[in-house]
């Protein structure tokens, strides 16, 4: 007899990704389409579901095909037993705020629209972060794990935190946003409509920084490319200063057993060897520093991560 | 019939105080003594079990004067029903590390020692400042918080983080020691022996900066005091700014809904001003900032709650 089977799906900027899997994790099927934010909210969502119930479909099928028990509940999707869905944005409540990408998505009641349209009560929503550390927690690095912090240091930045095994949401489904936290007193932060490490460090704001330095368009993994240009050198050395500070001031707050790190930045051997040292220099008990297990499809398998939390909830 | 009672130790640098309560936090008894760590951490230890077993007799002896069931158990100290105590330092297992107060504190099996001199396997340890916070947890300015964070600026400096409702420990009983937290990437840190923000912004790190530039001892109240003074100024307005920045920090990390403020420095109202208006700056969903309900001996209310903690565990 067949155990049915989860559905995660992954909001991103530029693409929505799907799987289904068993709830052990093995994947099942996989599809992806464009997210194309500026046809509005609605029709993302529309597209989204679309490709979803086809995706049911589809691992309903197969496992009729194996003989197994997907095709015995007899009606269409019934193998489907929970979902999972990251997004960009910060989830509070039954909205995604902080999230101008799309236009519209903030307004959306998301988790309703999803349930409904899914055809199952048991949905769970968080940010493409916290959905990346769900999946380190359930099958990765921080399997195990009691108190832990997670980086991704990609086009954005953003943690993940875990506390007492369990991913810490905050009040407002904000935490781990350390993208907005101030370097310095006197810099200006949110409020003044700034992120101001994100702009500093990430991905996104090397790359903006550096090509407004070089007078070309310059993404960061090229700026590591070109080391030796001391304008580049101290570019790229203030940012991973900044980034390792931050990262040692938060392991000083939580005491995590391992500091695991995601995002396309995490691939750059600078930015691991940066973080241990400061780690070593600053930490009373320096965390393990680790890459993650999954990396570009963090946020998905972490969609998957979600809908097997929601199942055992 | 009467339910019996709870202890609390705190161990600080110059005094210990002990206390007897009811399950739910009534006072029964109180004591006091000086800690005499020079006298080395054997003899201090010894002193406190013995001003605790009188306190326990005295309780017991009490609640048989009011009619109650403390004498019905038949043996002295019966009604004690779990021990909490805190202590300087950092709890890490069975041993208090980071605890140069009183010499050979490191080296005693601290927990078993206290379970075996108070005859109750109910006993539980924490520093005192993660006390403080299960005391704001469970009786004071945090109960009923899911996400929170405590900040003592007195003499040292150190947080208590609470997540899902309870005080996060981290792997190594030192999550909140944000005294040693960077302000700036380059700084000496805890591996040279350093607590950066302790000795920059915490009142003894203030008062030690404010008597070298007045040239003459100076508590940190009293530079409080002799605002007016630029370089006074300054040095206060500095330490303000550190604090501010560091717990801004910790809030766009964490998203607590309330942020509570103790130690002597929270009674000086420009902390709570600063640290609101970085706040509000600084975190996209501005947690609360109040002054703790326990002053002076929140540590010890501490102990009790951790006492509570035990007994419900």
């Amino acid at each position: 007899m067949r155990p049915g089977f989860v559905l995660g799906i992954d909001f991103g900027g530029t693409k929505i990704a799907l799987a289904t899997a068993t709830p052990d994790g093995r994947t099942l099927r996989r599809a992806r389409l464009e997210t194309r934010g500026r046809e509005g909210a609605p029709a993302v969502v529309r597209r989204a579901l679309g490709a979803a119930r086809r995706l049911i479909t589809e691992t309903d099928a197969s496992a009729g095909a194996d003989g197994g028990g997907g095709s015995e509940h007899g009606v269409h999707g019934a193998g489907l037993l929970a979902a999972g869905v990251s997004t960009f944005g910060v989830v509070r409540g039954d909205r995604v705020v902080l999230a101008p990408n799309v236009p519209g998505w903030e307004d959306l009641p998301l988790p309703a629209l999803l349930r409904e349209g899914l055809g199952t009560p048991l949905l769970s929503l968080d940010n493409d972060v916290n959905a990346a550390t769900a999946a380190e927690l359930r099958w990765g690095r921080l399997a195990g794990v009691g108190t832990g912090v997670y980086v991704n240091v990609g086009t954005g930045l953003g943690a993940g935190i875990v506390a007492d095994g369990r991913v810490v949401r905050g009040a407002n489904g904000a935490a781990g946003e350390i993208g907005y936290a101030l370097r310095s007193p006197a810099e200006p932060g949110y409020a003044a409509g700034r992120a101001p490490l994100e702009e500093y460090a990430s991905g996104g704001g090397l790359a903006r920084r550096g090509s407004a330095l070089l007078g070309r368009d310059t993404p960061a993994e090229d700026l590591f490319g070109i080391r030796g240009d001391p304008r580049v050198d101290r570019l790229l050395d203030g940012a991973l200063d900044a980034l390792a500070t931050a990262v040692a001031n938060l392991a000083i707050a939580l005491d995590p057993e391992r500091v695991v790190l995601g995002g396309g930045m995490a691939a750059e051997p600078a930015l691991p060897s940066r973080i241990s040292a400061t780690l070593a220099a600053a930490v009373p008990f320096p965390p393990v520093v680790e890459a993650g297990r999954f990396a570009s499809d963090a946020a998905l398998v972490g969609a998957l991560a979600l809908a097997v939390d929601a199942l055992r909830a």
